[in-house]
């Protein structure tokens, strides 16, 4: 089973190399009848372009191009692949991993599996291939806004700074994502320190989702949380997925961590919105885990192709953090889920509504 | 896409309610000739039985029968169709179940989801499904064990007690499956302050695999450390998955994270045995948080099946904390993840064996 | 990825050999709140027993239990275990079968595959496995006919007798399940003649649904019919399917096959109820033809396991066709395959009922 | 579930419409290292373009692109995109299909499923869809080549003209891919004959491949002749599947349609290479009944989407016949169904070759 689907009723399949021709998706099992245009995913493939102080300098034009499955700008039910046709793709700046394995990276493990190594920028391993994730989470977006359902990201953490309030309206004014303006001054300080010291770091991306109906998700292993887990931890950097409390919930205690159940909903929101691995129509939290990025100015050990030890020092025009160009890889994650779900049968209300 | 299979070339199939007449597991893709005896099974299942002042007083014999797939003491490829008859399922204890929802349960979400629930010790989403996962991963372990790969868990924390050593030998010592024969005591203690105060808690398990070859995972979905994210978030009780380093990760820089790379291996493991999605021949680490029990003998607000205020006190036979029952239950999810990729191709070891 | 699961919303995995302890199906994905008895089972697995002049005298009690996801006689929406327990297995009948590999049957080619084989009665291949599939059926049945879908199947041709008219009221009144009394007559001569001559027979059924809402289907790869012609062939006799004209549709012209488009329907059904592989509305008209039985009571020469050419004269009771007991296991394919697909998203009738 | 991916380990996922910007697909699990070049897929898809006097006049170029996937000459194992983008689109000759139902054609079970249809040239139901299999059957081709497998289809019959002879050398010499050169002047004297009368005609391909291990084929849902009925089964115009004997088995006795059992092999093939669902290392014989093309010129009885019955002519430039352009089709199907059992698991080989 190859692994470059996601979804079993929204399905989409990446395509593409860092350094390739293109990348992109294949959607298949969108609604028909959704308006889509080219400009609806631009937005989001935007948002997780280089710019700026704080990322990688590359300029990467990512313009998207809808190859099928839209009709007079409605889509058709049809699968609709969507690329980006690489442009500014200077492999040479790259040439070095031809010949080393850089630590962190996937550069030997996909040697050992293949046998064969696309190296140009990390080849399929690249964070470049996140393209085609977003762009398809851009449509799953516009179907889940159809239904009521919002998916909002932000950075909570960048190493050991963290956000103590929650403003939705910041998150779009500073450059980080970040929804409490003084910790994004704070994130940015530290994110400069970092990169002149040659140094990378991590940090933290929670993910909230709203408007989802009660009983989304299908015990027991495709649980809602089971799916929002494999999601967020198939994006390259994820080293903890959380649900709720997360972690939290292993010093509480059980007085402490159940929401009292309420007429119409929860009196708290400790669990996530998930209990038994169905939604429970309060909002879905969901925090990543992001590593420091591996590729640093700074020596290192390794060996070569011919397993001879040797130092390398990743050069190349790289970001200083992840964060927070994974915010909307991580929301796309969650879109994708959640899109994927709200077709699924929900039987309680499909035989009230849909007597078939 | 109903979920109650997990695993593509292993696949296993659960099935069976807390107090029906039974629970079990089919599983589909089990390689044949590997000798195989309900002993072996039965092993694993008396590992997650009740039983001590630990844990709950109710006595579940749970005897393994093989109904298919095994033929004269070797599995022959076939489907393997593993069965627990119910015996001890008092359903009286559980009636107030009926009425009520319980707060941090399925009860409602279930409800919500199908229309109709199968109240009886919490059906389906009783912590007994696990049964089945049990014993499909025993039959996972025989497989594994015949290629070398050894899969061990253990409980790292209980509430704010945590580990500060490893000792493989002292997990078979003590009743909590502890590696840390102090911590254990204290871990005990605590429990039975937890009992008396009428409370639950929760904890972590740490299951780490050994043996594994480098190069296994389907980037970029089906990545190695994304399927254990899903295996150990289908659990029941668990909030939060991290694979090596897991959530601090979030603080360290990249000259900290990376692991160097030698030329039979690497100087560190902070990735857990994972790096790009695919395994990387050292130690698989992953560890699960587990929530507090959410049945505690307190008073919580609640409503009935009609949405009338209510207070309940659950009542019955509960454990205080999934801990140290769910640990063989993660190791299953962590077996069941292991078999499953090593049955995929790995195009550049089967290139070399394997002229086909 | 193993194959012993059919269908991706309502999924069924059959499990069990032929002198197992027990044969069955688990069933994921059956609607909640739909009424289930065993009875309701039984009716289904009684035609399929042997029994009479025309088919083999093995006792098979084949008394269906039903192990979880139902709950007081409702479907829970839970994983459905039917189970049936071997009860005559008289093995020694078959222990030829262990030295040598019967012509026709899969006994070379399991060895081939696994390396290691359940020769009892043919294990897993042998025709017994359909158990699982007609029990699994007609819980099926039960949710189709809920929803005003009907599912008939008879006897077409055996040998080169055919049915000249369909009287469907004449299929419950002879052993053959052929709609044509006179033809059942003539058949049933003949089976009595291949039978004294030592020899078996094929011939071919054929199975329509009536009450299918149009656009049932998921072009391109799982259009109806592709989903049906694999349904249908996965029968172990089976070697050809057809839909609607099937291969008499070689010889005709585009005139002559063309269905007229009427406002409520079609003026003909050439089609068999399928255009582009989605349903028409109209009636879906699916035939199987059914190879002779292999195991013939005349000598037939093979080779034994050590690969030494013997002579063999298959013993034991054995039917001389495998019509008309494949008729409801054709039957039970065409129902796994419909309540599949009636659970599928048909966007264009959810948009309209089910704003979501 | 949606329909438009086929295969388990070498998925294929296709996507276009016949007047969209390109049609293409994009393969999951292609092995790593195997020499691949746009060369390799354009001969394949040749042989399924327009030409000359027996198929539609409509210029075609179908230039192949690699979008993902090889780098420097050889496959990666990560997804391989195909593109090829439409030139000659000239939607304005199909506008009458924007009103209008074409008997036949699957224009009304579209709109009655999804709700909204690309009329434009059929969109997505237009034989055009095709080009994406025969590109990615090529693949499959260069894959299994290189394992010894290999496929060949011809034209077996056109009409009530049907081959006589199997002459492999002679497919290549005519316009019909037929073995039989004077069958194939026969069958374009027929062609010719029902172009002038405005009609359509059927026919039969045959697809043999050779070089198959035994064993292949995932019992008791995925046989291997289950999985080629539903591939051959997908192809639009197809209505009759057969493997070896097909229908003809229906009037055979046991004696006669039982292979012989060799030491090597068998004495016939009248299984057609297939038995038990597995491979028998003979020659796979596969047989496509494919329908008369419904698009004729003549007037036929159809309703337009209002509702209104109306007298239909359809006009444009069509095929007198899916034959032969459905050839390499069908080839395709074969190839992608054969490709992907390849990479499943064959104990019994594994098990000796691959210790793991």
């Amino acid at each position: 089973m190859p692994g470059n689907s996601f979804g079993r009723l929204f399905t989409i399949t990446t395509w593409g190399e860092s350094h390739g021709p293109a990348l992109g998706a294949v959607i298949d099992g969108c609604p028909p009848g959704v308006p889509l245009s080219p400009e609806d995913i631009q937005r989001d493939l935007d948002r997780r372009k280089p710019g700026g102080r704080l990322t990688s300098p590359r300029r990467e034009p990512d313009r998207v191009e809808v190859l099928s499955g839209v009709f007079e700008g409605m889509t058709t039910g049809t699968p609709i692949c969507l690329a980006v046709f690489n442009r500014d793709a200077r492999s040479r700046d790259y040439d070095e991993i031809a010949r080393l394995y850089r630590p962190g990276h996937a550069d030997r493990t996909t040697e050992q599996k293949y046998g064969i190594r696309d190296w140009r920028g990390g080849g399929r391993s690249s964070a470049r291939e996140t393209v085609g994730r977003v762009a398809a989470g851009a449509v799953a977006r516009k179907v889940l806004e159809s239904w009521g359902v919002r998916v909002r990201g932000f950075t909570l953490a960048l190493g050991a700074v963290r956000c103590q309030t929650i403003d939705w309206e910041e998150i779009h004014r500073n450059p980080l994502y970040c929804p409490d303006a003084e910790a994004a001054l704070a994130m940015e300080r530290h994110l400069l320190e970092i990169k002149e010291s040659g140094d990378s770091v991590g940090g933290i991306v929670e993910v909230r989702a709203s408007g989802c109906p009660a009983g989304l998700g299908e015990p027991v292993f495709d649980k809602l949380d089971a799916r929002l887990a494999s999601a967020i931890m198939s994006i390259g950097a994820v080293k903890g997925v959380e649900i709720g409390e997360g972690v939290r919930a292993a010093e509480l205690r059980g007085s402490e961590n159940n929401d009292p159940v309420l007429p119409d909903g929860y009196g708290s929101n400790h669990a996530g919105g998930v209990l038994g691995g169905l939604s429970t129509g309060m909002e879905i939290v969901v925090r990543a885990t992001v590593k420091p990025i591996p590729s640093i100015a700074r020596p290192q050990q390794t060996v070569d192709r011919n397993g001879h030890p040797v130092t390398i020092e990743v050069r190349g025009r790289h970001d200083v953090s992840a964060i927070p160009r994974i915010v909307p890889v991580c929301e796309a994650m969650v879109l994708l889920t959640l899109v994927d779900f709200m077709l699924h049968p929900l039987p309680a209300r499909d035989a009230q509504l849909n007597p078939r």
